[in-house]
């Protein structure tokens, strides 16, 4: 795999500090032809979790040769390494806290640990790995120089065990893993978990039923609840023209339950 | 007219959920050379009238040969066209749902509909078009793909009336229709409805007077609201260091009159 | 020094009503191979200071040659000048406001003031100097024009005393200047100004005694006060795993007071 050039950024910097300026500003230094393309930084603060769900999800439409920089980072200035991951695909760049777990045991991926600071900044904080260690490795990585001048080769990861959809015949259960903008609540049952003709199928959120999955939100009237394959292909509960958020307050705590017809 | 390599990006997904992130990547797979800019990922959720009012007027800042991807869509995933407007000056692509209104009867202007499922991406969700239709079309129109091709004629649009303006004699009255950030009330008033001179000409909003229209906001006292020509070019109401929107909390309710001196 | 071709923006105009992007439209129009790299837009509104706080220290981690607009003009269209600094690292395109006091006395800077109309565009609003003045002249700098053809030299700017902090002994007393995303709270103490050393050195918050500085949010337990050599070099309040903004309330009235040991 070559190095396209491109380093995609998800972080929970926020866009208010200028964190991720600076983050660019390093990377246009070493690798001034490199395109920087953010993903979020938005993430909700120091929420391994959720920003682990969005980089596996979204990373997938980028073409071949990426770096992705993913920045969540609890621990930073401990002794967490600072891990890559080489797929057949992309570099994923990232600390070692759970963030890459949705890479361990896919086909082809090798870790490693950046163990070379002539690639960092030559001043390194102890709040700031994000600029000083990450954004400099991101800029090697994207403008072709080699994995291993600037990593070793890494056995283990940390690993983030997530809830997990449980089945028992003709039924699947599942929680709510992400919440987005819009308040769509997005559960861990993946459109191909449903058992049976998914068309037909049966859903109940907590005591409320909703139905079979739609088709549309506009398939539903206007603030009715409905379930549906959402954009990261996984089974959401919705809100025609509102927020599912707010029309569940209580969702942390809330089965989804799909039953085969 | 030549397609120039630039999309710009209006949408309601906001910055956190990697919605938009996804999105760019699909254009960079198809068009590596393509320039994206943002105009707002923070259009009020299903505000269609909110986002169209931005991208009438902001998309008039960049050079020809744009292409305008604009997604507010509420009705995802229902028989709502995606719809391409070709004028003189740049493509704008957007669902039927009214986001294009200011476009219609525009000297110059075609419409089309998107007719060929090839130029979008193989799978297609029910909730994500921007991603899996309007994204990859963008990235083929800015690299300068026939629009026959991936696009038939359409006659007709769908169109969202606006609250115009009241003029009588030497007087016009209208609302606030936007809100920015800074708290700034925006009219559907422009500068070149108010009847006789505008330096001249005396503001009431509701039940406060607030005299000649400002030449600046510095003009006034710190916390005095004024009416002023704002950045759209419409008559805003204003506080000079403050949030008029904050001031006035049922600016929606009330009515902006300009009377002639 | 040469243009590199950068533009970097810092704004308090937010990203939601697409103001910075009408900005990129217009440096786009003049200057189609220019990069822009946006620093932040989520200044808080009309704060000149922290305004100048993230450009003072983000800056510096650019390339040279860049233009770095920063636009936090409570006076837009009033008589404040149009200010340039030239250093010999980069451009700096400012309201005369205070937003470029950090620059007063550098080394090798020069300061000037916009007088050429010929290169704004070519109607200037009342309110939006941001993208009829400033971003058509960082688009000129950027593309290589030559300052004496839109700018004139002047001797005096307009500076914004900041708070110092005060030392006495072996003691140094400062206060919050800064609260970013994460609630950390940034203190005008740099790191060089502590008495004696670094990690041996007390510190107290108000009345909550922190001890040592940490060397990372990660020596403390979750949810325990430190204070930390931070992103900005300065000494910040942090909490491990919190907002420490949310654990002191009051923090604009506390004073940070480092004891050497």
């Amino acid at each position: 795999m070559k190095a396209s050039g491109l380093i995609t950024l998800l972080t929970d910097f926020g866009n208010r500090d200028g964190y991720v300026g600076a983050m660019r500003g390093v990377m246009l230094g070493i690798a001034p032809q490199v395109r920087i393309v953010d993903i979020s930084h938005e993430v909700p603060p120091q929420n391994v979790r959720a920003g682990s769900f969005l980089l596996a999800h979204h990373s997938r439409y980028f073409p071949q040769g990426a770096v992705h920089l993913a920045v969540v980072d609890p621990g930073v200035g401990s002794s967490r390494a600072v891990l890559l991951a080489q797929t057949p695909a992309a570099w994923f760049l990232a600390p070692d806290n759970g963030l890459l777990s949705f890479l361990w045991q896919q086909p082809g991926v090798q870790f490693f640990y950046a163990n070379n600071p002539k690639f960092w900044l030559p001043q390194v904080s102890r709040t700031f790995h994000g600029r000083d260690i990450f954004a400099p490795l991101a800029a090697h990585l994207a403008s072709g120089n080699e994995v291993e001048k600037m990593f070793a080769p890494v056995e283990q990861i940390v690993i983030d065990p997530r809830p997990q959809p449980q089945r028992k015949r003709k039924q699947v259960s599942g929680v709510i893993v992400y919440v987005d903008h819009f308040g769509n609540l997005v559960s861990n049952i993946a459109a191909d978990q449903v058992p049976g003709d998914l068309a037909s199928c049966e859903v109940r959120f907590g005591t409320a039923q909703l139905g079979r999955p739609a088709r549309s939100y506009a398939e539903k009237k206007v603030g009715e609840p409905l379930a549906i394959v959402g954009s990261f292909t996984y089974i959401e509960v919705a809100i025609n023209g509102g927020s599912a958020a707010q029309f569940f307050p209580n969702y942390g705590e809330m089965q989804l339950v799909i039953t085969a017809s």
